[in-house]
């Protein structure tokens, strides 16, 4: 195929992806026009997200990898609001023409449409001086479960999904061998390919206060519902289900768990909807009145240097 | 203030802008979660577009006029399927920690979201090695009025709004004094903020058989609507109102006019919405069984040796 018809070849693909998913998303025209057209039934949620080489996956990643990544953790927002995934917007800035890269990161990006049996509603191609990613993902859902930051109250139970640290590790072990990256990792694929429960999600969505995925580190993360719900929270490390050093596992961001706080009289249910989902899930800490955050270890209060991952802080 | 709270200020201002077209524009829970909550009534359609810097505008643009610039090109798509601007998202990759750079940027967004009525639903920042501004628009519209590409019937009279060219003068004069550019100059206001008339467009849809917005050139934008309507075109380079070198004004791509097609019995109705909504508009040919396009200058043939922008073939 010449350069020359690389956009064309780039752009048919985009059409084609996921196009077996429409009907359930509810996506009436597809790729194609000057914007897709789409028939709602339930209320939607939209978040973006972008994925730029060097800061959010290391430059030279395979293609494929880094689409699947980028597309998972703007996904993660609609899962963290109790949504169920309909369609995904990506727009791809690209640093060359090579049409190799090209193919491997569509078919990264329909790995994850099959994968989640998300359609692709349109797409743009553009060139610059980095890969940049930017995802747009629209969710489903009844508004009344819509899962806010600001609705932890005092009283509430603090539960957390998974293991965190695992992502950091991931990477770490990515790092060391770029030219082999040992695929079969538990660790490497937290990093390349986060898991998004959805389903889980959504019942969730009908029993907690409030919820947030684990983005910019769990302090962090956990902060932004402190605040947004105004109050407080005391959290204990040994509760944490986490690998590797403690302040690296509660300040890294790369986990996206799902965090989330419900009324201890939720906690049987949730324990069961964790269980039916084979999620593992951890109570560490408990929502309190008081607007700080009290982490605790050993019965000490410890505090960290960093909170969480600000781009413009490195 | 300082720097460390650079991102939450941006997120802060990010968060209050067009709140107050909210309500009309369906979004029930704004930015600040992890998704954005909307209602929608009719269907909806949707489109993304990124601006990289010294790609689709110049290094060192001021950034209010990099984001109104950025965000027009994007919402013109929503114009040429016939919807009305409902809300965009905005990813916004920067390369500094300025926050003159960041308030200018967030003022020119400030100034699009007033003039459309528009709200920023959600966003995104990053840091990457240049800027690039990613918008996802979403618009409303009854599906029976999405206008397509792939809608032109032979007979069908073509028409186009504006003067091609116009956008490319801007961006030139642009070019020569960055440091001093003419805000009143039209071509600099062409290239800078192209006018999206979506009340227009809305009543274009009703009437037009095809339409698209002329992003990539005159030449290569009917070419898209031919391929989708699998026809033929016959233009007449004396019916085009340009300005500048021919070949330029039907190549360049930035003039972000609508380039639609028509069956005949519907002139008047187009010509009456025109004046009505003081539409500058042309008839420049016709749509033929044979599908090639077929540019006519002074009774002869004409080809081009370029047919409109592409990144990948500079």
């Amino acid at each position: 195929m010449k350069d020359s018809d690389e956009f064309s070849f780039l752009k048919e693909t985009f059409k084609s992806l996921g196009s077996q998913y429409f009907d359930t998303s509810g996506i009436i025209i597809g790729p194609g026009d000057d914007a897709g057209l789409v028939k709602n039934n339930k209320e939607t949620i939209y978040s973006v997200d972008a994925s730029v080489s060097g800061i959010h996956f290391p430059e030279n990643l395979s293609p494929d990898l880094i689409a699947y990544r980028s597309v998972s953790t703007a996904a993660s927002d609609i899962a963290a609001c109790g949504g169920s995934l309909k369609w995904i917007l990506i727009s791809l800035t690209v640093n060359n023409k090579d049409l190799s890269w090209m193919r491997s990161f569509v078919s990264g990006l329909k790995n994850f449409s099959d994968d989640y049996s998300c359609p692709v509603l349109g797409g743009d191609l553009t060139k610059g001086a980095q890969e940049n990613i930017s995802v747009t993902a629209c969710g489903e859902l009844n508004k009344e479960n819509f899962l806010r930051r600001g609705g932890a109250k005092e009283g509430d139970l603090i539960f957390l999904t998974g293991t965190l640290g695992q992502a950091k590790k991931g990477l770490e072990l990515i790092k060391e061998n770029m030219a082999q990256i040992d695929l079969t990792s538990n660790f490497v694929k937290k990093f390349l390919s986060p898991k998004l429960n959805f389903e889980f999600a959504a019942e969730l969505s009908c029993i907690a206060n409030s919820c947030i995925d684990v983005s910019d580190g769990l302090i962090s993360d956990l902060g932004h519902i402190l605040e947004a719900s105004k109050v407080g929270g005391e959290i204990n490390v040994e509760k944490i289900s986490l690998v590797g050093e403690v302040e690296d596992a509660l300040t890294w961001g790369d986990d996206y768990e799902l965090l989330m706080t419900i009324s201890p009289d939720k906690k049987k249910s949730l324990l069961e909807i964790s269980e039916r989902y084979d999620v593992e899930i951890s109570e560490i800490g408990k929502i309190t009145r008081e607007p700080d955050l009290r982490v605790i270890e050993n019965g000490s209060l410890v505090s960290f240097s960093k909170s969480g991952y600000n781009h413009f802080n490195e």
